[in-house]
């Protein structure tokens, strides 16, 4: 299992892996919380969002209600994939 | 809790987690091991094994008996320090 756990995957990055955990459980989050709630800064959010967005993790939208803000939202692939590790952590780590 | 995934930390790379991982459970292992069981290349876990020492988690030493080999021995320091970071990990999974 331990091999499935070094294998590259989006997720295995700590700070992508606390953006999904943190959507899987709130499904959307403003760019701002995100960046309070993990004590990164603007431009290492924004760069790993943008790697997410890539993989299909999660869709970015700008919205101008009230003022301009960015809301991030978990996709089904990225839910299901984030599922998927948090499972494979869990097996490990019940596993020691 | 997020925040302290995502804080830098050496053990937020999956490959070099994997290795604290299995030196927890076994406290040492051959180099030629550890590249099985995490189905890494030579280079890829030559440097993920530096990064470990220069930190203090790892001790590598060659032998010569019976055949050159590299020896891997988690130091007390990485036992408590992948310790730590395992109890964090299962905080965070069991408050999804």
């Amino acid at each position: 299992m331990l091999n499935e756990l070094a294998k590259k995957n989006v997720l295995g990055n700590p700070i992508r892996l606390g953006i999904m955990i943190y959507l899987l459980t709130h499904e959307k989050a403003f760019f701002k919380d995100l960046q309070t709630i993990l004590s990164v800064t603007p431009g290492n959010l924004d760069s790993h969002l943008r790697t997410l967005e890539k993989e299909g993790f999660v869709k970015i939208k700008k919205t101008l209600a009230d003022r301009p803000r960015t809301i991030v939202m978990i996709t089904e692939k990225g839910a299901k994939e984030t599922k998927r590790y948090l499972k494979l952590l869990k097996e490990i780590l019940n596993g020691i």
